[in-house]
């Protein structure tokens, strides 16, 4: 099914291109996987950069970018080496880096699934919590244990912190504990769960119904969506009846509304 | 138990009578049933207005509002033919209608119970996450499909991204998928979920719970609610608390306490 | 375990010191616990300030505190006696004093955990939604029923409201009626349930677990993190890199990032 195995073409180095590898089915969806299994898939400095430059890369053409990883670990944060070795400025790179990429994965017209099976800790979850959507494999687990070592994982809770209930973020933040996958579920961290059998294939197929729709429309749709949770009620419906009413007289709008009364498929600007 | 049944007095034609009908118990609990099933109870702009004019009718007196609807479909949404059919100018009409309803619902100082026995799709999901509760049976399901056709469910989202966590939302929106009764519930889009022969009892036996109340006492929490919600915790502790001493100072509050001291029922304002 | 069993010593009078008792474990857990089951461990004036000097007494040293009860219920909430033979300026004063205990919480710089073996409602409801963490075992009940009496539960609707999602809280304020230990993990209010057999040791290894943290980095956390989640993504994820960067300037936050690397065990400052 997926057209081509390559190391992402737009990575700064060789040394970067082993880090990802990126994939596009001939439907557009992008696979970025985070293939550092020795290192645990750690978001050093040259990961983010290249996570970054792999949606970079595909976010023009991809319907739908999925976010996985080899290993057992779809990725344990920061590289604490590389952390511990560096200069308080290149601290302050790493973090501004990894909200780089997490401002990115908020403002991608393409979504972005998380899609775990393993564990995903400390900015590993602040990744999967930054998604657009996340699913896991029934074994995967979450935490935020920075305070175990005397860091608080104050980033990651910015994420956390708006994608799961207060008692549970803050449990996780000050506990370091991991929550299963049903946690994550009941939490909101992820909405859906899979054996680990089925992540792959379910995977793949929640991308593929997303890369059947009008990426026009996701586009405007989710920027809405970003844009009026942050209103009051009253402005926010406001401004959503007004992209409404944007949405309808779009083509792809036409297109959908008539297919729909005419009981066919609809065929949208980005397929002809 | 239901006291009569008769089309909406205040319709506005008997075109619309046939849209919804209302019914009050004794006990001033007011059923509005959409009864449209032959159109899966599509909100055009004749059924929205048609239960704005129910809601209008009986808010002044009821003690609390249920929606529900006959059929399979609680509501499929918008009437996708009215709106194919429509200007801009009718598009307009259309969704700030709609948004006057959920509005209305908001404000209600009678609170609105859903009560869901099948699907409610795209602005018939809207609806229930406008409620002030939501309860549903368990083969109910709810889908916000609109990026199926090209429209991106944007005014249900404002109400969806404000009941249930993020990332169950984005799934929703983005994929256009249905969620089960037990992911609405876990996601807090209803509070309760039944058996579909439990729901139209446990439906009248909440909504007979909340009629006992004094409505006085109702509409200031309620109002309170909705306004502390939006502030910063110190703000919200200190209005609340100033709400807390008026409530007592209410006949009511005064009238419930000494009940409660006593061990009597409290009666109300309103029963006397 | 517990070193030490005594009245609070900075209770202001003998008839305070029996309301609630404080111990203190030698890793600098304190047990504080509402002592006062034949009046259902009610907030009166009297155990508002009891539980206030508590937490004043022991947060200097504190790395951890339990706030727990004796008997079946956890906290009735306000006293309805007192409630009722006070004048309006003491009702102030009541809900005042209760509203700086909650923020007294939230401020807390060591973290506050509730565990509930029983029966919490009303404002003892909104002191366990006022708490970092609450656990609680499968039998507890949550409930906010002061509706019931005509004096509809606005204060613990302030942290109901925060904690859980909407329309759990919305059920719960206006039909009054409990919700179980399974319903209350699903919504939010609480993120761990035992058994009634397990609660008490269960809660002892998770606020043991915490005081073995750097408390000089939990306070950061904590901080940053009730700061950063009113604020938007934006200057969310700005702060608080600024505050990992910070955080990694500690002295704790070095020690930890050495022994992580090292593989032994950290050494923070408050032990030394």
């Amino acid at each position: 099914m997926l057209a081509r195995t390559r190391p992402s073409k737009t990575c700064l180095s060789r040394c970067l291109s082993a880090l990802t590898t990126t994939v596009t089915t001939p439907q557009k969806v992008s696979y970025i996987t985070l293939n550092n299994p020795a290192k645990r898939n750690a978001l050093s400095l040259d990961m983010l950069n290249s996570i970054i430059s792999d949606i970079e890369s595909v976010s023009e053409q991809a319907r739908c970018i999925v976010l996985r990883s080899t290993g057992t670990v779809f990725s344990s944060g920061h590289d604490l080496k590389e952390v511990a070795a560096a200069s308080q400025q290149v601290h302050y790179t790493i973090f501004n880096r990894c909200n780089d990429l997490m401002l990115m994965i908020a403002n991608s017209s393409a979504p972005v699934i998380a899609s775990v099976d393993g564990f995903a800790t400390a900015a590993g979850c602040q990744l999967v919590a930054a998604c657009h959507m996340a699913v896991c494999s029934h074994g995967s687990k979450f935490a935020t244990p920075g305070v175990n070592i005397g860091l608080f994982c104050s980033t990651p809770g910015v994420q956390l912190g708006r994608a799961v209930n207060r008692k549970l973020a803050m449990d996780m933040l000050l506990t370091g504990e991991p929550i299963s996958s049903e946690a994550a579920l009941r939490g909101g961290l992820v909405s859906r769960v899979y054996s680990s059998e089925e992540l792959e294939a379910e995977t793949a197929r929640i991308a593929s119904v997303i890369a059947t729709k009008s990426n026009t429309v996701l586009k405007l749709g989710i920027k809405n969506f970003n844009s009026q949770i942050k209103k009051s009620l009253v402005d926010a419906a406001e401004q959503s009846s007004q992209v409404m009413v944007r949405n309808l007289g779009l083509e792809d709008g036409k297109e959908g509304l008539s297919a729909f009364l005419e009981k066919r498929h609809p065929t949208w600007q980005q397929d002809k």
